[in-house]
């Protein structure tokens, strides 16, 4: 009950069930005056949409954005940016045997435990299909943030970890998120052997931000650092988030620690230093494994279609900071 | 400017700089009626304070805190709670040499960055003096939630892990918060060895809450896990978050993270479900180190003393949630 | 730039633009498993529907609501709830020639200042056509509070001024929400009056509420009374609000206003004492008159249609209330 | 529970009782670098302080402000500024024997069905007292609106009217604040009779803002007449709130309304058109009379000294829309 909205100034709240009407997004907060172009959103959209690799879901969801409000004639308004996405391709029938069973680590035997009801046809609210509105709001808060560049990428897929950090953001991602081609090939054959047996695989995405400005972040609770992580926590099987390799830096001595200013990810003081802003956010392998697995119509591994989300939630939190510091402008000599 | 609130119906707001007048907290949205107790909140603070330990800086602050509001004959009254400490034992003498330096890993140069001025006698309101008053707001939470248990204590330092993890809240933490007597002797004689030489250490630490109820956190963005990443990386040399052992589950198949639900860390869907809640943060090493970390006023190590803060910080999440969901309570069946 | 959104646990945000592609409301933070009839929803949206009588505009709106989220199998979820109603009358041609004008006394030239750019062919987000989506946000408000009655009416248009207040709210409000005959009939053939001219009126509109819990509101910045007016005062064209007559009972000394509890419309110190709640709204006439309103798709007088977004604003603000204050039950003896 | 804050990016919370210990105020999202002048803050609390004249509660305090946090060397740091005020004055003594007494009008009956415990020592959050922290934080607020001219004067007590409303913020507001020196004596006159009869009053104050910037205020919610409303009727004793002559100017028709810009009060939409804001706001009359009120340490009419928490509330809503708007300066063009 309530808990579906994000930000401050750039505040975006998100609607709808997996197997409801449509799903949606309000983006409240927007500037005027930003060129919308609907096609760029569409790309967005295809990123995260499942079906586009053999080793997706087989489930095919067109994710058609229809804008309802706050853009005319191509312009943002600077009013309240609403778009959906109808829900085509639900098979509730599927669904039907799951009405009295609860799948352990989704959210069916919570959801009963909070509301005392929930739409069994599905995920409702906790489902991996919610994130399509996420894709929706980073897409605009990435229009007011045209300078500043995201570059999210997958590090690891269960015992496979990238070698190569990627030097810059022009490095090609591949099919499947990963900026290595023989890492690429090597987790596709994987994870196609994993859908064939009904198992899953979890992992790793790091993502980088180039050319955000000093300055952002608030010194206590809303840290930089700390809106970054309720931003990717929220995100469905993200269990875990650093900054830099933060688990592994903190075995470091400080002399080692603050040796080089890349272990600090951007960040010091919760604030942004003007660096390369660096984050790791740790994905569970999906719990749907076994016979249903194998039906086809379920990620073996969701980090490929998580990448974008990754960078649309990033862009939220750097859209509503970016704006939060502007409120100041005029005060600051 | 602004972000000093944390927590919807149960929020705690913080003030003061480390070298100011005071710090303190306004605790708003409490229950009326509840019993405090002023020597278990000195106890609590007591918990947190510098100089008890040969391995915490040799710097003395007494810590007493004063209410000013909110509680009358030893009851809260339900109107808003503040409580202050008094700096007493600044030394500015000691950081005058620092107002043209930027100590890196601190907040010095991104203070600057953002607001263009600084007390530059201290951390300002990103040192870690700053906790003092969410060790405050924890207590407060606590009394709203006295059938619930936290539990936190270290499991890593530098290279030391804890090899028995703690079968219960009774086991004793020892002077230094870790509950096992040899790692416990071996990390102290470590960061003695730290301190002689002005090195520092990080490491890792763990957090079990019991008796949690179920249906608690939100389903999208304020999902418990979003709400317990923010809170923790809010803490100052916070640099990473995670559900269990969650960067070592992500390399786990989807049949092994499923196969024991304590892997799920007491919350599916970001909601919890009943069963016990198990986070881990990790700390990076201060930043101060060398012939300044040699002047004995340093810790060359936060984790002893940033224990009761992990556990106050779990505590104002927990009573906010707990509020929120208790909103709807005539509505469920 | 946001600001669309009302109330904190029972939380209305709408979209949409007068002339754009549909308008709606998210409803964030109902409780789950309430029945929803859809029949209900769409008879107060007809209450607040154009041309329903003579004395409105001619324009003619369905106002078909579209629920997009948030009920399944006709109970609510618990989850946010989105309605929308598409446009389709507008009638862009008409208001091509105001591309170039502001309108006085409308939102017009300030959206302009404000944003520096507006969708020319309406009102946009200031239209009172942005009012329906607070209409079904107060149906669904009205949801969680069976127990609670509202009941708005005129009492005053121009010169025009009830007699007797309604006993109770069994009273007949008529056609447009008078609840005189005789007056009514008065108005009526007024306000016909006022079209033909090219005139407009304006008036107060009462509010009664029955029913209503104690204690609900907070002791300072939420107080009821202070929540009730930023509701009206949203409402566009509202101009004045008081706690039963108020600027009258500012005029009388202390034991006069002292003598009866009704002058204190229900709330002492700004919360609910149990009574019978009572507030009046003053609304200024339509500034939009001469030739221009004679085309008969303009209201003269907005009370009419004005009573059931009055309605639906008082019921936002009592749910929203009521859960704030049910969140503490558990902590009441 | 909650709502002691006040404000977006501007924002105030305010805490104590009036028999507690110390009231007080934090002041965060305040921009950093302004000049603090503690002699003019005094000035402000001294307009507010009882006791400055013959007509006010015989009752002294000193309100001696003591700033905790947020400013060095007597600039703003732009980190939460935290200021308190001692009760010394309070005669707990004097109010005992209300210890189960509800006195009508106020928030002692209302506290108890609220809460369930309060302090009977006085008013508590209810009380006039708590504006000393509002005027506290209009004073803060307007060092961020130096351009911007508040001015609020007495309008009418009881049957009197102010004849001549001042040309400009220039004009001598007397020591009751009526800017007009027969209407003052009378009033003088008449309030010394009412104290000396046990009798109260009641009246309206006018509000006139002058250099507002246009563009302030949002479309739908957070009208700027909205907030102006909430700011207004949060203040104790206040009962009504109109935007110019509002209940009067309800009456006029539209050809009239329209005819002159001043109808507007500075905001059309609900967004300030850089003209003047003038605002009314009517006020009770003390609930207490008859013996209690002889004893002198009531007063027999707020209005005097409501003036300077009318500016300040006024204040704290502008600088809170200022800040808002400037967040979006960088997309204007």
């Amino acid at each position: 009950m309530s808990g579906n909205s994000f930000g401050q100034l750039f505040k975006v709240t998100t609607f709808g069930e997996s197997h409801g009407e449509a799903l949606g997004v309000i983006i409240d907060g927007i500037p005027a005056g930003l060129k919308v172009e609907i096609e760029d959103l569409k790309k967005e959209l295809k990123r995260r949409a499942p079906g586009q690799h053999t080793v997706h879901t087989s489930r095919k969801e067109e994710d058609a954005p229809e804008i309802l409000s706050g853009v005319f004639q191509n312009k943002t308004l600077g009013t309240p940016i609403t778009v959906i996405v109808r829900n085509t391709n639900q098979r509730s029938a599927d669904y039907e045997a799951l009405k009295e069973t609860y799948r352990p680590g989704h959210a069916d035997k919570t959801t009963m435990q909070k509301f005392g009801i929930r739409d069994h046809r599905g995920g409702g609210r906790a489902s991996g299909r919610e994130t399509v509105a996420r894709v929706i709001g980073g897409y605009f808060a990435g229009l007011c943030l045209p300078q500043i560049s995201f570059y999210a990428y997958i590090e690891e897929v269960a015992h496979f970890k990238l070698k190569n950090v990627p030097k810059d953001h022009s490095v090609d991602r591949g099919e499947i998120n990963i900026p290595d081609k023989s890492m690429s090939d090597e987790v596709v054959a994987f994870l196609s052997d994993c859908k064939a047996k009904g198992e899953s695989a979890g992992g790793v995405v790091s993502l980088s931000i180039l050319n955000s400005p000093a300055g952002l972040g608030e010194p206590v609770f809303d840290k930089l650092k700390a809106d970054f992580a309720k931003a990717m926590l929220s995100i469905p099987a993200c269990i875990g988030f650093s900054i830099s390799a933060g688990f592994e830096l903190a075995k470091a001595p400080g002399s080692v620690m603050s040796s080089d200013s890349k272990n600090f990810g951007g960040m010091e003081g919760g604030i942004s230093n003007g660096e390369e802003i660096h984050l790791k956010m740790a994905f569970k392998a999906p719990s749907t494994i076994g016979e249903k697995a194998k039906s086809g119509r379920h990620d073996p591994c969701i980090l490929p279609r998580v990448v974008p989300v990754v960078e649309a939630m990033a862009k939220i939190v750097m859209a509503d900071h970016y704006l939060r510091q502007e409120a100041y402008h005029s005060f600051r000599s």
